[in-house]
């Protein structure tokens, strides 16, 4: 099968307590894609100025993601510029330029039409509905969203979860969105809206997944590496879709597996600045990842 | 075999945005007999004073706890008032009155001096010194402490943690303790200064263990009835502690064991204000608990 990601491709400037990298390829939609490839076929529909390198457009094509959607407009590319500081669990913005993101206005290319398993990368719920219309075909979509359009679109993001099966979004976002603290109980009241999965990713504690049963918990991988949090998000879900869409089923069973599988990747990512360590990153790691969790996980 | 705990029985008030409760039983001694006592004897050392109801300790001794070890003084009963606001992940003192706990300076009462099994709960590291120096024939000595000791009595604490087998910590005190803001940094760095087992506890987003092999991550159990978090992690360690007192071992297998007694005994705690719902549940509840979150992680 394969998986189709709808979502920002940008250049990063990041600072951490271990480094600073300037420029380096980024964006949901990127992290999304290198994850996802790692277990599937990755199909990406996003936008890029005249100054995206070429070696990053390879780079990707290299690692199994199709390119035919990544549309060259003229401008500069999305630039964004933030700092993790202390135990990096949030990164501070410090710059931001939509620069041809701005106008993004995706057309699912026609050889991508017939996508089953689509992933709708964090940006404005009118742009994610619509894209939404023009997969009649898919069995499984998922979107991420956050704060900003918790706060500013509601009424279009609650028009949304009822057309979409999953979301994947983040612990502050879960309890915006819901209105409750308690993340066990946000969970079951986004269920309430729309959604038949939720998952609530809670960085270095790790995620829940609503919708599968009884809520079902999975800590992060252990890892003491943590270099670069970026992307950690946008990784998760690339490898919970990626593996759903290289199994073509969604047991509760497959679900929970995917979590698994979202969170072996996410830790790959976390433990390189950008998208270094995906990059170098093959199956085996991920599935030698997540045999060590299952293997935690035995008492 | 049995498990002995040493630190402060108190008279809490608690409010929560579920209620409030005045002057119940608590105290960090109390939440961890209460949950050792569900698995093995408890040894329970304290004081009180001549205010202290007979009915709290008659439940106690009721709930398999002795208590000839609780020593009722001239004076008042430590009294401690809080309250828990939006997340519940931590609670806002309103007053801590410490009555005859200012001068608690705990005998360990010879019928007890053969203890194996030892908590010391969080108190000063100095008096938790005097205490692990009465009990020669123990065999797994753990500690808990909190910010104001890491702050205020740096050398003792250090002292104190090359003299006990292990620490139960938070993870804001993990960090401060060790310096690092990535906690599987933060427990390995103090597995360094002494202790051969660190668990740091996350409250709702679970708990880590340190020293028996790979760290051991194990999410909380999922429970969306959280009324009042008050006494959580005393009982977690009391599970913990009470597991590994009835098993009799330490093998890295029991000691990982021993965190999901730990998680399942806490979810019970914070279901009902001040220790009604420990005071309420069974062995076979805990049990009950274990085998959902064992069957929960098989992926």
């Amino acid at each position: 099968m394969s998986v189709l990601v709808v979502g920002s491709v940008a250049l990063d400037t990041i600072e951490t307590p271990f480094g600073r990298v300037e420029d380096v390829l980024g964006g949901s939609a990127t992290y999304f894609s290198l994850a996802a490839g790692l277990l599937d076929e990755v199909r990406l529909v996003g936008t890029v100025g005249e100054d995206f390198p070429k070696r990053y457009r390879q780079l990707l094509a290299r690692r199994g993601v199709r390119v035919e959607g990544l549309s060259v407009q003229k401008g500069k590319t999305f630039r964004w510029s933030g700092v993790y500081r202390g135990d990096m669990n949030e990164a501070e913005t410090l710059a931001v330029e939509l620069n041809v993101f701005a106008s993004f206005d995706p057309r699912i290319p026609p050889v991508f039409s017939d996508s089953q398993h689509v992933f709708l990368a964090n940006g404005s719920p009118r742009v994610q509905r619509a894209v939404r219309e023009q997969l009649r075909s898919a069995k499984l979509i998922v979107c991420d969203t956050m704060n900003y359009w918790i706060t500013n679109a509601p009424e279009e993001l609650r028009a949304l979860l009822k057309e979409v099966d999953g979301i994947v979004l983040n612990d502050q976002e879960a309890r915006m969105l819901s209105g409750s603290r308690v993340l066990i109980d946000a969970g079951n009241r986004i269920l309430d809206m729309g959604p038949r999965l939720v998952v609530i990713k809670k960085g270095e504690h790790g995620a829940l997944l609503f919708g599968a049963g009884e809520p079902f918990a999975l800590p992060s991988y252990p890892t003491a590496q943590v270099k670069d949090p970026t992307g950690a998000g946008d990784s998760f879900a690339g490898g919970m879709m990626g593996y759903l869409a290289s199994c073509g089923d969604f047991s509760l069973e497959d679900l929970r597996r995917a979590v698994a599988y979202g969170t072996a990747v996410a830790s790959i990512t976390v433990e390189g600045f950008g998208t270094s360590s995906l990059e170098a990153a093959s199956r085996g790691d991920v599935e030698g990842r997540v045999g060590k969790l299952r293997d935690m996980l035995r008492f």
